[in-house]
Formats: structure tokens, C-alpha cells, sequence
């Protein structure tokens, strides 16, 4: 048997014209049984805040926020803001159309004709995405080791996720949302040329087979691009698991609370902004426990 | 027995630093029991996408997106977006800083220290909502009177809200998301001139009581203003609902697959984006069936 | 003798890494000359206010300011803004990176290297061109036929301009900068959709061996694209000019004054934003009579 | 003889609805004597490139950039850009609106009245100001001190000034634009936390009588502030000038050039971006020689 073909591992089969990729996974089957894991109550906001210091890399710029009021000191008086912000900055979501390879999209959609700076994508572009419910997985491997965070540069394997799920007695089902904790995200007040340098994620070993062999839906972290990262080095994860699997990536999430809590196994909700053409979005995932 | 302040009505209700207001009826039980809600495990996305053409009211100018590449025709590329937008355009929701009267926010922060343009909202900042989890019940009042929409200018009663649940076989309850169907939504596409002029929604007729005898934690419409909405007329209850109750109102739903599919009853999550000191936030509420 | 090959014409003429073009014809002779045409003293501002009514095409957004105040009503307050704006709206100027054909931008530069959304123009770029002082002369076409503005749709012959220039009695020199005035910018707050639709200026007949000959360094006009203009139909004048000639076009100007007062030769300045590696830039450009 | 009340010292001079304070000292006749000054026909820029890196208060965000191509690597293709900065950042000018004292904007103007972040200013607003051309004398205090820059914190004094333009051979008169060099600007490429702390620049000792005593127009600098300036200390000079005498002040010049050529008396053309409502404008001023 020959390796899978992992940068069009997934393309055709939910259709041709398919821009959801492995959300697919999420059934309604998927979604009426993650429902029934709300046991508390409890909410948890797994987003950062978007504001000028909120985490970003180099090249996207700080969000500038500008308030708007209208009325004075006595009687009815209002407000509103003007925002500019870059869609992959503070606790966001990558498009289908955020990575391409070759000159194609997901699912072969020819990026050269449907990702412009003019139009953004036409195809694969964030508005088509919509929001996703289903069951959400914390793998907290920073605490399955009893440290903080994991050390600078760390490689998760898939092995490492293994034994963390084991640990946590959890194990991973089709259609989940897959959330690894590395606890970098708690660096970027700290120090922030450290936190953009040499940052700990998932790494290549077994991982491809791993979250193909558990059709895994949703992939997130609690670092810049899920996987390792450095500035300026090419990272080997994003463009097989983006244009080949179609499989959507959340960044920068804040699992501080839901490891605290040892909450490993909920009900996960994410509601990207239907932003026409966008190639991502920022957005505030929920975890329900 | 006299009228409740309705413009103070719920100040300390929860403390005097309460930011939430009636996000506090959602009460752990209340999202409990909501989750058992999803029967089918059908999410529907109700929130318009956000670009240029999205609906707004003329002092909010619209969105510009830019998208940037980087990489060509072979091998490895990727982009994002810078995005500018007014907090209040498209779907989105209200923050508890949005409207104030005589100095004074939602329970009695003071509007002059805390809201202003350079630092935005530093009490009720959207940022302090959080994403919320609850029963939501869609008053399909344009659906009842057997019309595409209300008529222009028309002011939906308590009494209109009522016959609507009767008929439709269900009651509000404390902590619902109330979200009422006007039909509005759909003249934007087809002339924006009309669809900010006399604007049918919710009227006074009974109206403060009946969201607040029902003890309502969320109000939307598919209208701007939730209330009937004219161009430079003072609109009489934002001011009670937002500084009053505390009251999170949401604004240019998309109602219109909901009410196809006589959906009246189901989970309701929104999550607004916590962009430190705005005033409000675009989201993509969804309604899980 | 074979026609000039207007799409490259001067390439190289000023070596082959000049990025100025046509601006190469204001010598500092020229500069001189030009400031010896103050006689009275008084100063024309040709640039249309930079706000959200301001002239533009439908594919180039309206301009959004924000502004930010600081302090209260006593002692010391102050504020700026945040301004987001297309550079091509409002009157402004363009790179000689704005427009190319074939993957080439004006003296040979590569344009699938040199222009993209990451990092903008890094040839040609606006921040390349700086703020030039020639002489100006204003013709006046639509005053020269003694109506308000030139009709819809009208080409304006380079036959058109030597009568006009002789009925004013200048000479169009070196260097100079070259304002044609048909009238057209009134029409925009008259009506906008009429603005944009069948636009006057300048047309193919004779143009380009007018423009050549007389060595113009700065070509503008009161009307979108100082050539005639239609949505949709592509316009002959712009590649050869900006690619081939590397002549700086001025869009948007407001005439009225000058033409009101006749003053058809004069000192001229304008200085773009130096905005590193934009396609263009608002300004404000200056006549001194 | 009573010191001149210095918060109010120009207000009514030039009319009660006058929003160009000191620029009226730029009659026809300086404009014409200016011009006079142009000689070797040499233009010199004195405008920084606005770009996410130009130098900026802490408070004042990057500016951002995001260009759009249209087209492809064979044909017409071109392009433009969408740009999003403050006012005060990269080399701007302060309108009359951009400090008050005690809700009082230059001549009388109301300031909770005409300053708005709604709105912005609807009195003083930089789209009132216009180019203006005058004479520019240049007062190099660092090269008359034969340094690259002042020392950290060092404040000049009038006699500084005095000195300066005695050794240098210029006088200063009525209707100039006084750039006072510093060296500061070339700090910002060396150290950007040490650019903003301890800046030299203009200090209080004689100030206020030189500049009215000398009826200079304009007022520029290569620092971020003219006067001497700290992070979060009040700065004594910006509030009588701007807000007292009317005088408009040119931030963060580059002055190199123009020092390096010892061009010390040259034509000053200087023209902001009309913005409707804004509190000052980036821009690109220019000396002639």
C-alpha cells in the first residue's frame, strides 16, 4: 500500500463543489450527541480579546479600535466603534482559502482565479464556512507533563497525543474539535519576542495519519499556527492539513480555564464572521460543559 | 402601585459592578436545559455575511476587506485580510455601553469616564459579554399574519408577541433568547432606500413589561433596531432595554430559514468577538435544531 | 518612419532604474522658470475635501474618519484620528506602479515581482515619486466653449487642446504640468450616479503625439481617469501613459477656482503622501498665481 | 505692562470666524518674496515615508497597507490600495482643532460643541487650513553645535534660537515657516524606545514672546512634539500655541538634506490633505532652493 497522497488527500470526496471540508464529520448525529455532554452548564470563552496587544505575528499589525459617541452629558446618548483588524490576528480561524499549493485551493479550486486581493476568495472564502457544533476534545499535554508549558521548540507526535488522551481517559472520535494545549499562549504577556520564537506545537510525526485516522474536524491550539512554529521557517503541517485534508484549524485559542477546570470532553461551538471573501476570521469558540 | 424606573430597573440587581445584566438569568440550569433542545442536530447560521453590501444604517459607512497574498504560482502560498468595519453594521450585537442617558450607563457606571473615544468603553465593553448558551424561540410574527413581511412603519405589541407564541404552541420563558421574525430583512436586497425608512418592529404597547415580566436575557429582530426604526426619530425603547435592564439586544438577524423550517424552539449560542472597548460586535448567532 | 512603440516609450530614456518618468522633464531650470510666474501671491488649492462624500468609482469605498478626543471640559484636551481610505479616491495622483500590461510596469520593471498585496509596489512606488514644482497651465476646455461642462461622453482631440491653448494664449512647454478642466467634478453633487456614467475627457485622437511632443511631466483633470470614462469599458489611455510614458496623472482635481478667476499659467506644487509602496496617494495639489 | 494673556492672544485678530490663525500672516506679498528665494531650482522633500515603521507616539498605531491587484500576468492589469492611519503619526501637521483648554478651541470656538469623535471638527478642521507658501527658514541648532543631535531633554531657548540665526546669517519675519533642527528624527532608526524619551526639542525660556514677536506662521520640527517631550508629561508649549496664538505646527520634518546643503532660507509649500473633520493630516512638505 502506497502513502495517501496527503496535499489532495480529501478532495472530491464530499463532491466537487465542496467548500466545508472535514466539517463534513460533523453529522448531525455528531452534533445531537455532543449536546448531551452539557452536564454543568458551564460556558467556557476560549477566545482572546482583540485589541492592539493581543497576539499576533510580525507581519499582522495591531488592531486599531476607534470609539465613536454621539450626545452629551444629559439625555440620550450613544456610541459605536470603527475597527481594522487583520483576520489572523488574536484567537482566530484559517479559511479554506488561507494556505494553497501549486496554485490550488482545497478540493483543486484554482487559487489564481479565486483568491485575488481584489475579490478575496470566491471559493473556500470564510463566508462559506458557517458556524460548527459538535464534540470538542481538550488534549492538555502541558498538563499531562506537569509544567506550565511545553519547552521551546517542543514537537507534539501523535504518540504524545495518544498517551495524553489516554491519561485523561478520553478518546478521540470522528467529528471532533481537537483542541492541544501547549500553554505557550501564557508567554505572550510574559515576553513577547519569545513567544513568536521557536514555539512548541504539533510536529510531523504520525500526525498526517493521526487526524486522518480519527477524521478529526476541527484542529486547535493555544499558539500561532497550531503546529511549531518559527519566524520565517516553512512549516510542514498547514498546507496538507488546510488544501489537502480541508481540515479547519482554530489559533491562538485561551485554554487556560478549561484546563484548570480539567475539562476534557464538552460541547465545542465556533461561529466564524461570514466575512465575504475573508481567508479567515477572528472569533470567540465556546466549550459548554 | 406605582411604575417601575424602567430606565434603572435592574441597577444592582446583580451587584454593583455587574456588567452582564440579564445575561444573568442564564443561569447554569437554564443552559442545561437548553443543550436537550437539539433533537435533529441541524445548526442554522443566523447572521448575514459582512461585506460591503451587508445592511446598515447610513451613519455606518461599510465594510472594506483587503486581502493580501503572498507566494505565486507554484509551490507554497498563503494570505489573510485586513478588515474595516463599523461594530454596529450587519448582524451583531449591542453592548451594554452602547446607548446611556443623562451621564449614566447600565447600572449607573458613569458614561463621561467610561465611554470615550480614545479608550472606548471601560465598563459594559463588549468584551466583558462572553459568548452565552440558552433556550431561543423564534416569534415568527410576519409568519403568523401569513405575509412575507409587516407592513412599513408597523409597531409589533405584547399582545402581538403573545397571540404569536399561543398560535405557535410555546412560552417564553426566564433566560430565553427572544428573537422575533419581521420579515425586514429581505427588502435590503431588494431596495435599500425603503428598508431604512419606517422600519416595522417592536412598539411600546405593553412592551417593557412584557420583557421584563418574562425576565427575557436576549432580544433580536431581522430589523436595525429591534424597535420600529425611522431615520432621525428618537426610538423609545433602546434607551429602557440596553441602560434600564441591561438588556442584550441583537440586530439584523437572518431569520428567514428558521421560520421555512418552523423552527420556534432550539439551542441558541452567540458569541460576539471581545474587542476590548467597543461598544458592540458583529457576530454569527446560530440556532442548533 | 515606423510609429513610436507607445507602450514602452521611454523606457530607459532616464536609465534603467529611474522610477520618475515623465517628472525627469522638470529640470531645475524648469523649477526656476515656474517660480518667476508668481506675480500676485494668492494660492489655489485643487484638491476636493478627503470625506466620505468625496468622488470616487463604485469599486473604490468611501472614506471612513474616526475621531478620538482626550480630556474633558476643563483644563487640557486634545485628539487626532484614524482615517481608512482608498488612495485612489478624493483627488489624488498616480504610481507609476498603478497600471501595467503584460507583467511589465513603466522602464521594464517586473510586476508579478514588484507589485503585490503583501508589500505594494517596490518599484514605482509612491514613495519613490516626491513633491514636484513646475509651471502649470490650466486649459480650460469647457470655459473656452462657454459652457459649464463638457458633454456626457465627450473625447476631448488633441486639435481641441492646441485651440484651446491659442484662445488662452499659452504655449504648453516642457516640463509643464498640464490641467485640462472639462467641468465634470460639479456634476458629482449634482448627481453621482450621472458622475460616473459616460464621463468627459480625454480622447485617443492625436493625444498621445500631443502629449509626447510637447514633453508634459504632470497630466490632470477634473473627472476620474483624465481620459473619457465608462464602468466597465476599458480605457485606451492609461497603459500607454503611466506603463510607456511614465507620466504622472492627477485625478479629481477641482478647477473651478482657477477657471473662475482665468488664471491659466502659474506655479505649481504637489506633493503626494509618501506612502511606501502604494499605487497612488491622495493630495492637495497647489497653484500659485 | 501686563504679560499677554497667551491662551487668548489671537483670538478676534484675524475675525471672530477665522479658523487659519497665523497662516494670516502669509499675505500675497510674503507668498511673492518667497517665491523669489527659489534659485537653484533644487526641491527638497521634507516628508518621512508613512509606513507601518515611521515614527509615532506610543498611543498613535502603525499604519497599515493593503494593496489590490486587478488583472493578470498577461493584458491590462492594475492596482490601488486601502490605507488606515492616524493623523499624528509619519511627518503631519496639527490643526487648530487638535488641543483646547478648558472646552475653548483656538479663537473661541466651543470645543464640546465642535469636537466630536462623531463628527470630528466641525470648527478648525484641517480641511480648512489649505496649502499655504511662505518663506521656510531653517534654524539648525544641533549643526550650529557642530553634534548629530541635541542631547536627551535638552529644551532650546529663544536665545538658542537667536544664536543660531545670527550665525547661520538669516533673520527671521513676518509669515515664516521656522523649522528648528534637532537631529532627533535619525534617533527613530537607532532606538525607538530611546526616540521618545527625554526628546529635545523646544523648551519654554523666552519662547512664546520670540514667536509672536517675530510673527512666525508656522512652526515645524524634526521631533515628535516641536517642544521638548516625555511619555505622560504635560508639554507646556503645545496649549498657548496652538490653542492661544493660532499657530500651526509641523511635526516629525526630516531635516537632513536640507541641513547636509546648509539651505537655510529657501520657497516652504506645504499643503495638508483636505480631511473633512480631522485634527491634522500626515503630509509631505517641500522647500525650494
Amino acid at each position: 500500500m502506497t502513502a495517501p497522497d496527503w496535499l489532495r488527500l480529501n478532495w472530491g470526496r464530499w463532491g466537487a463543489d465542496d467548500q466545508r471540508g472535514t466539517l463534513n464529520y460533523i453529522t448531525p448525529e455528531v452534533t445531537q450527541a455532543a449536546a448531551r455532554l452539557v452536564r454543568r452548564g458551564v460556558t467556557y470563552d476560549l477566545g482572546t480579546t482583540v485589541e492592539t496587544s493581543a497576539p499576533r505575528t510580525a507581519a499582522r499589525l495591531p488592531t486599531i479600535r476607534s470609539t465613536r459617541r454621539r450626545g452629551g452629558a444629559t439625555g440620550r446618548a450613544f456610541g459605536d466603534d470603527y475597527v481594522t483588524l487583520n483576520t489572523h490576528t488574536s484567537t482566530h480561524v484559517d479559511s479554506l482559502a488561507h494556505v494553497w499549493w501549486d496554485g490550488q485551493l482545497y478540493n483543486g479550486h484554482d487559487a489564481e482565479a479565486h483568491v485575488t486581493s481584489w475579490d478575496g476568495a470566491t471559493r473556500n472564502g470564510i463566508e462559506t464556512m458557517g458556524g460548527f457544533v459538535t464534540r470538542g476534545v481538550l488534549l492538555d499535554v502541558a498538563g499531562h507533563r506537569g509544567i506550565p508549558h511545553l519547552p521551546h521548540g517542543h514537537r507534539i507526535s501523535a504518540r504524545e497525543l495518544e498517551d495524553t488522551a489516554q491519561a485523561q481517559g478520553v478518546t478521540v472520535r470522528s467529528g471532533d474539535a481537537l483542541l492541544v494545549r501547549t500553554g505557550w499562549v501564557r508567554v505572550w504577556s510574559e515576553d513577547r519576542e519569545r513567544f513568536l520564537r521557536d514555539t512548541p506545537g504539533l510536529g510531523e510525526d504520525g500526525m498526517l495519519e493521526y487526524l486522518h485516522g480519527h477524521q478529526v474536524a476541527v484542529l486547535g491550539s493555544d499558539n500561532v499556527a497550531v503546529e511549531a512554529w518559527d519566524p520565517g521557517v516553512v512549516i510542514p503541517l498547514h498546507t496538507p492539513l488546510i488544501r489537502g485534508f480541508g481540515l479547519v484549524l482554530l489559533e491562538l485559542l485561551d485554554l487556560e480555564r478549561l484546563a484548570a477546570d480539567r475539562v476534557h470532553e464538552f460541547l465545542f461551538v465556533a461561529s466564524p464572521l461570514r466575512i465575504t471573501g475573508a481567508l479567515g476570521s477572528p472569533l470567540n469558540p465556546l466549550a459548554v460543559a
